[in-house]
Formats: C-alpha cells, structure tokens, sequence
C-alpha cells in the first residue's frame, strides 16, 4: 500500500538530525472531541519557538485513549497545516502487531514523516517477538523505536535494535528514543545508533556528556524556547538547573497528569481531562502557579495570566 | 472540531465553478487493500487530462465498501499528494445522521476541499428529517448534495435544496448533482442552485441546454480528456456521439462494475474485486476491446494494449 | 469459524414455520445508547402476545444506524434474555459483502437462529453479484432473504432467489420477505419458496389467499394480540379493516418514523430519536391518540394513557 | 444500559467462592480468526475436570490483539454455550476508561457473569485516577481487579482496594487477582478482600498457606485436573512440587508464549500465532514433549501424541 507521490517526503537521515522534538499534548472540547484551535495554536507555537518535530498522539499527546480513526486523522491534520514547516512524527506503535501494521501504512500514507513504535506494552513478548513485531512496520518509512519499560513492563535489550540496525530494512531504522539512562545511551552510540532522551531531567547531560542526538521533550511543551536553548546552545547547567523543578513538578504523577493540568492553568487548553486521567489537586495548582513565576511567565505558552483553576473548572470524562 | 489552518482552503465559490469533477475508481491489491500506486497514477492522468476535481469513495470509488478509517486515509491521501493540483471532494455522506457528520468533521480535519453528501439511502426519512441530516452536515464546509434516487429509493424533492439554500449556512452549499434528469436540472438552475449532471449520457446536453455547471463523470476516469472537451469545447453532439456506446457499455450493470472491469482491461488497475461487485462476462469484455479500438485506444487512460482477460484473471474478494 | 455447541440451534424447518414476526423497536437513553429495560419490556410484551420471533436491528429497529458492535451485541443480549422463548433473527446483512459475512459469522456465534440478508443497497450489484453477495452468507446458518426495492433500488428477481434454493447451501434457506407484492408472492410460492409479507397492509390477504406463510411486522410493536390473530385464526376481514387506518397511519412516513412516535406516545419509549429520523409533527400526534381510541388502549402495548407530547419532550441526537 | 433479564445472573458472592479459574486460551484459524470448535474443546474439558470459572480474552486468551467486536463476540459466545455450566469472566478492562466502560457495558449486556478490571497500563495515572478508572466500571456488575505491575508498569496500592471496598458500588467488588506475591495477599485478606493468585508458581501456597480463595491459572489450560487437585485436595506440596518444571517452562516468555505452543504440540489448537507471539524454539519444544513424559500425557488436555512440530508447521500472522 505504497505512495512514491507522498508531499514533503523526508529521508532517514533528516529525521535523525533533530534535536528538539515535542511530545504534542492533544487538547479536548467540553464533549471530548478534539479541539483543533487549540491544537493548532500549540503547533504554531513550538514552530515559532525551534522545535523541529512532534510527536503526534504519543502517551503525552494520549494515543491510547484515540480511537485510530481519530489517531490517524490527527497525523493527517498536521501534516496538512504543518508539514512544511516541521516534522510530523505519529505514534503508530501498538501491542498488537495488526495494529501497528495498520496505523502505520495509513500514517504514511497521509503524509506522516516518521512513526514512533514502542514494544508491545503489557502482552509483552519475546526478543524473538520484538524482532518480529518491529521488522514488520520497519519497512514502511522512517522509523524511531521507543524504549520506556516503566510504562511497558519489558526492556528493549539492545541486542535487538542492533538485530534491527543489521536488518533488510535498517536504512529505515532513525534511532531510538531511550527512556532507561545515559549508560544505556552510551551504549547505543557506541554502535552508532541515533539516540533521543526521553527523560527532561537527563536529556542534558544525555545530548551534552553522552552522545544523544536530542530529546523527546514533554516540558517543551510549556517552555519550547528555553528546551530550544538547552539542545542548541552548548551545556548550560544554569538552564537545566533552572528548568529541574519545573520537571520534577511535571512528573510527580505519570505523565501527562502534569501537563494537562499546567496547559489548562495556563489559558491555552480547555480544562478537559479524558479518563483515566485526573488533574493534579489544588496545592499542586498553586504550587505551579509559583514555579511560573519564578522561571518568568514570558517564557510559558499563551498569553493570559496563569491561574489555579478550582476543581469545579474541570471536566473529567469518561465518555466522548 | 474547527481548523483555521487547512493549507489550500478552498471557497465554496471555487467549488461552484468546476465543470469537470471525476467520481474516482479505488483501486486494490489482491488482498483488497488499496492499491495506492495505481490511484496515483489514475489522480495524476485525471489532472494531466484537464479534471479539476475528484470524488474521493463515492459509489464509484466503492465508498461504501471501505471502512471509515480508510475512507478518511483516502481523502487524506490525495489532499497531501494532490491537493494542490485539483479540488478533492470527500463523499463523506452516509445514511446514519452520526456516520456522516463524523467522517465530514474529520474529513475537512485532514483537508479535504468539500463534502458529497448523499440523503438517507435505505433507511430514508421523511422531509423534516431530510432537511435536519444535510443541515447537520452543512455547517461544516463547502457541500455537494448527491440526488441519486435509483440508489437511494427516494427522491430529494426541490423543497428541500431550496430549505437549505435558505438555512443559516447557505452559504456552504455549493449545489447539487443530479441524476433526475434535465428538467430537475432546470428548476434548480431556475432557483439560482448550480448543477452537475450525475448522469454521463446527459451531459452535455445538461451542460450545454439546460445550464448545469458540468458532470461529476463516471466516464472521465477512462477518457477524461474526451470528457474535458464535453464540458468545455462547447456544444459537440458528435463528440457526444461518439461517446454513447462507450457510455452505455459502463452502465449496462450498476456502476462500478464496467469500469472496475475496463480499467483492468486497459491494465491500470490490477483485476481484483470487492464483493458484492464482480467482473462483466467474457463477452462484455470483448465488446469494451472493440470500443477501444472504435474510439481509439490513444484517448483511453494508460498505455498497454487493451485486452480482454480470463475469468481466471480476476479475484473477487469477500474478506479484505 | 463454525461451533457446533450453540444452545437452542433451531433447523430451518422452525424458521419456515413462523407465521408472527416482530421487526422489533430499538428504544433509546436520552444520550442515545440502547435503553435495554424498555427493550426487554417490548420483547417481553411480544411473548407475551404470541409473536413467535423477532428481527433484531432490521430497518425497523434502525440496525442502520448502530454501530456493528451494538448490533450484535443486541443480538447476543436477545439470544440469552428470550432465546428459549422466541426466535432471534438477526439483520446481519449489508450492501458491503465483508460486512455481512463478518456480522453473520458474529450473529451466529453468540446464537442467533437465524439470519435476515439484503440485497446490496445504494451500491447494487448485477445479478451475478447479487448471487456471490448471497452465496457468501446462506453458508451459515438459516437465512431469511429480504426483498424490499423501494428501500434498496434494485428488485430481487424470481430467478435469483431460485438459483440460491438450488445452491449447494439451499438447506439453509428459510424463505423470503417479500415486499412487492402478492403476485410475486404467489410466484415464490409455486416454486415452493416460503415467503412472509413485508407490508402490513397486504399482509392478511399474503397469509390467506395468496399462500405466504405470515407477516414480518412492523404494526406488531403495537398491537402483538390483533397481529397474532390476523396471522392465526383464519380470514377476518374485518379485523384487517380495523387495522388499516393505524397501517397507514405507521406509514405515512418512511418506517420507523411513525413506530417510533406511537411508542414514545404510549409511554413505554423514552421519546428518543437518532437522526435522521425526527418524530412525526403534532398533528399527526393527535391522530394517532384517536387511532387508539377508536380501536382500543387494551389492545396496545403498555398500561399507560396514551399522550400527544409536545414537541420540548422529544430528543433527537446527531450523537450518540 | 442495564438490563434485569439476563440469564443465569451470578451474584458477587458466587464469584467470590470459585477456587479454579483459568485463563482460557483463544485458539486460531490459519487465517487469524477464531477457531470456535477448538475453542468449544478448550471449554468443554475445562468443565469436565472441575474448573468453575474461565476468563475470556484475558492477556492469556491475548485480548489486547482482538477487536472490541471479535472480544464480545467471544464472551456472547461462551455465555451462550457454558453459562450454565461454567462462570464466564470477561476481561473487559482496558487503559483507556473509555473503552473498559464500553466493554464492559456490552459484556454485560450479552450475559456475562463478571467483569476482570485491569488498571491502566502503558498510560497509567495517579492514585485518584486510579479510583475513577475503577469506579466507572464496578457499579456495572461483579468485578475482580487485577494487579499485575510486570505487565502494566504500576502496582495498584492496597489502599485503592481498600477505598473501592468502602464505595458505593463496593457490593460488586468480588475480589483481587494478585500477582504481587503471598504478602501482598495477606495484607488483602487481613481487610476481608478475597484474593486469587496469578502465579501458579506461588499459588499453592497462596491457597493454603496465605489465605488465598483460589488461583486465575494458565496451567490449568493444560493440566485442568491436577490443578483442580491443588485447589480442592488440601496441601499437597509432592504435586505441586511435580507440576513446577511445567510452570517453570511455561513462563520462561512472557505468556501466552509458552502455552500457545504447548497447546499446539497437543494437537488441540492450530499451530497459528498472532503476533506480537512467535512458538518457542525447536530445543524448547523438544523439553516440552518430555515434561508431558515425565508427567504422564493422560493428565494433559487432548487426546492425540504430544508431538515436537517444525518450524514450518507453524503460522504466523500480522494481519488477520
């Protein structure tokens, strides 16, 4: 199910240059629906700001909770509006290897530049499994792998993406977005395998002390140019200093509960909450009220003052 | 769901002025997948020869036979790669009120210049609910309404275009194509709605005696720059002519089941079929090779011989 | 995908048997989702009364507007709830062939007796396909073939009907609804095909003069008790023409329309539509109260007065 | 969406007393769909040897690689078949709430008798979106929660249990499938709450030693007899100390990697995988035939040769 006719084409190895890419949050209206404005506006933004790339529906953006016909149509939206402008890279990776397959010939054939693919979560399998699950969708385009085994219960041992990197298919193969640390980074570069970080509280050191390429970014979605300075403009410890509260906030519950709840205080996403997810209670809201100040509001997103938001301002679904 | 952003935008205005607008065959690959090289090749000789818009899964492009997220990969598809080149109208209607503002909202998410929307097929409604489905749907962005009551089992009386052409969003209605027949075509032209024929054999007289704006052809996929000068080379009753036994030829079994079977005869899409659709017989397929050859094969899309196949030849598929 | 453990696996010979079948109402939540209390009341009340089966999501029950998984997961609730009591066809046919097998392969796997097939409507087909579309899901289990052109544009001619009941599957066919009339009825019958009526208003001339072994219903939702009677104690002109005036009344606008208004009207409904279906107009309303008058509020399903309602108490969902 | 007619309703307290329950597996055809007559074997020689409860599409019966449809279509299915005889578990969990208040919602609906309720995995959330995932679902019918952080990523704390026993809907909480280990378990039953194993390497003990109701086993897909006898019979450390080496085998991948291909060397499923699974290698295969040996092949499911099979006679499907 190929196209050679696909716009904006982009090669392996462009992928492989970026340093600054966005785990997108995807913002809701009141009945769950997706709101495109606000969507839109969040991508402005990173482009205005330096990042050159985004992850379309990843776990910050909530693939798991898309339908895929939602899923895919969100990839093809971007592209549309964005293509030119930045790299589209959907999160078409599944547990289930029909699924991936699936979303991942129609990701490409909408346009996407990349795909990300994560190991089968949950199902789990074995390396010989891994292997097979990621040749399959390796074919298709331009591929990162995503290793985060706090979420999926299953490393990705690096023996297998090097099996991957030997394979009929590893012109495909851009790298790896590695979530264990910087020994396991190392690691990788060593092979000469392209690395992301996938942690902001390490993705410094990562891309200034061990090799990494860049990160995969959550806070980025606040703060996109101080992230843009942090990958661009050499070690700068102040920075990362600077940033490493506003992290550890973000993450005290997983991710996306963080930034869901920092977007809506801060004006540009509806304070809408898919199911499983809730937003962080009251004194964390203050709490973030405080560290925006401290960094300075200027280098957040939007434009309106940063509020608290009381519980009565959320909407929390479980239906839509 | 409202995107300010969709690169290519198009008026409706734009819409109302396009004369030929081809209904676009989908093809497969033997395991029923869409065979996206081969829809290139057919999007790209449709823009060569002078179409300035395609049906993106009408009952041409076997819409009804596709999954939604397929159908909403299709549109994508081709307003990434060709959205530039030609207007891409989404056939996003559907019999089911919720089917159809759903496709459309995503529809128009991923780019696509306009909606077909055809009335309640099979389950039907009365006038009211006629007049509550399309106004559901029109809000959304430029529209075509589909009258088709051979497929449909009900007739779209003139009432109700003329509703909505009074409806808040009026604006959006581009107009409407219609299968009625010329004297339908006229009542509207008399109301100020613009017209494309659905019926090929009419066309030009629709177009040239009774006003309509052009045809939404079935024929143009297999002689779209025949097609072009019937719409634009002005009155023409020899090329019309000419054209009739091909014509009759398509239609002598609902449609698509000519076409699928002389695009695999002129070897521009592979022999494969989804069920319920199935080959014309043997003796059919000789008659289209001597219609080529009556014609000239130089005026007919692709450049291998036209031949006649083997029953063996095709694969009809009931899983996909 | 074959079990050969089904409970309460009913042989064709049963199907053909059935003089009483109920095409049964689907009642809805205010947000749209099935209400199945008041479903299994409806069901309940048709026992009851002496229906012997119901269709599960034939036009009637608006099985065009469900999603598949709805559908069959109303068929399976049906089969556990009643499938002792009643037989369960279940509407699993489609103008998509991929959809009638797989919704036929799932029908059957939790239970169902039987199925009801369509012709390809919208779509259409020659007659060819039309006996591939059929020969795919007559493999199954038993199979009641409908034919109801108004709806679908394309007649079921005799011959394809007796091309299936000579097919390697013939075993397997029940008979047909018919909607065209008696005269082909009679046809259907000579060749020793059974056949139900599709149109209430024919129905007792069908059964007594011209050999249709009974009626697929609509007016059953309503009146069980008189339809039983109509169906089972031989000619009673007269109660036929007590009947008519709530016959054509139902029919005044495309079914369910008319079903839906009565039922919410005698309360044993929430008065919820899913477009593009929209209740009858107020007038039409107090009819229907006379209706009841004149023929009697014992005769009808539920215990409650019967209402006009105003149009504020009706609920017409574009989502759901 | 709830109904009062289901069949054979099962009271929380009857789930809380059922002491064998397996994970039953779903077995193929070459195509990928469901092999229902093997599948009917699977069930029936479960219920012969004592098993008083199955989970359907559990990780075991591999859930996270069916459709929604073909997941309640399989639970429709088994109610229809054994709900008399057996209890049928559906595991209708999933990490979108979403999805888990649909399928639930629908398994209920069709007639199951309990609902298995996983947190989320992969997305996971915070402790209060823990109680909201889980209390969308427990008020639809009898519930067992499931930890098992290797798979999901996090540990769902005693304390959220303890908070769902104290909520409203607290009758339907039938109890926790724990995977944790026996302290995890006594904490459990020190509050009342009823507690099966997953490890079927611990839960002899969990039984007999630490308070456990029973065991959710994968084992017993294989041996159904001997694990009745380590449930019912009283301590029995010599059997459990035989069936070790075979739960060691089994679980040296990740489930269902290991019985998938044990099954198949039975001769009682197909040899067909869907991936992410892959068969365990030839050496693997070989142990496999002399553990049945060692065991004595008459206490295995099947009645045909345990055989080692070759590479090639297995299938492996991405799509299906």
């Amino acid at each position: 199910m190929r196209s050679f006719e696909i716009k904006n084409r982009t090669s392996t190895e462009e992928i492989k240059s970026l340093r600054l890419i966005t785990a997108i949050k995807t913002p809701y209206l009141p009945d769950g629906r997706f709101d495109l404005e606000a969507y839109d506006a969040l991508v402005n933004v990173q482009i205005k700001n330096g990042a050159e790339g985004v992850i379309v529906g990843g776990t910050t953006g909530e693939g798991q909770l898309m339908s895929w016909d939602e899923h895919i149509m969100l990839i093809g939206h971007t592209i549309n509006c964005y293509g030119g402008s930045i790299k589209v890279i959907g999160n078409t990776g599944s547990n289930s290897t029909r699924e991936a397959v699936h979303a991942t010939e129609q990701g490409f054939a909408v346009g996407m530049h990349a795909a990300l693919h994560i190991n089968p979560y949950y199902g789990k399998t074995s390396l010989e499994g891994l292997v097979s699950h990621f040749g399959r969708v390796l074919s298709m385009g331009p591929t990162i792998i995503y290793n985060v085994p706090s979420r999926t219960g299953q490393d990705i041992p690096p023996q297998v993406i090097s099996t991957l990197a030997q394979s009929a298919n590893s012109a495909n193969l851009a790298g790896v977005k590695e979530c264990i640390g910087n020994d396991r980074i190392k690691q990788h570069i060593d092979k000469g395998i392209v690395v992301w970080s996938g942690n902001d509280d390490e993705c410094h050191d990562s891309r200034w002390n061990h090799g990494a390429t860049g990160v995969i970014s959550v806070t980025s979605n606040l703060v996109p140019g101080l992230m843009r300075d942090l990958m661009f403009g050499g070690k700068n410890p102040s920075l990362n200093a600077k940033l490493m509260p506003l992290i550890e906030w973000l993450f005290q519950e997983p991710n996306p509960i963080g930034l869901n709840t920092a977007l809506a205080q801060l004006g540009v996403v509806r304070p809408v909450f898919r199911l499983p997810y809730v937003p962080l209670p009251f004194a964390k809201r203050v709490d973030f009220v405080n560290l925006v100040k401290n960094i300075g509001r200027e280098y957040f997103v939007g434009d309106k003052d940063v509020q608290v938001l009381d519980d009565h301002d959320f909407i929390v679904l479980d239906r839509y």
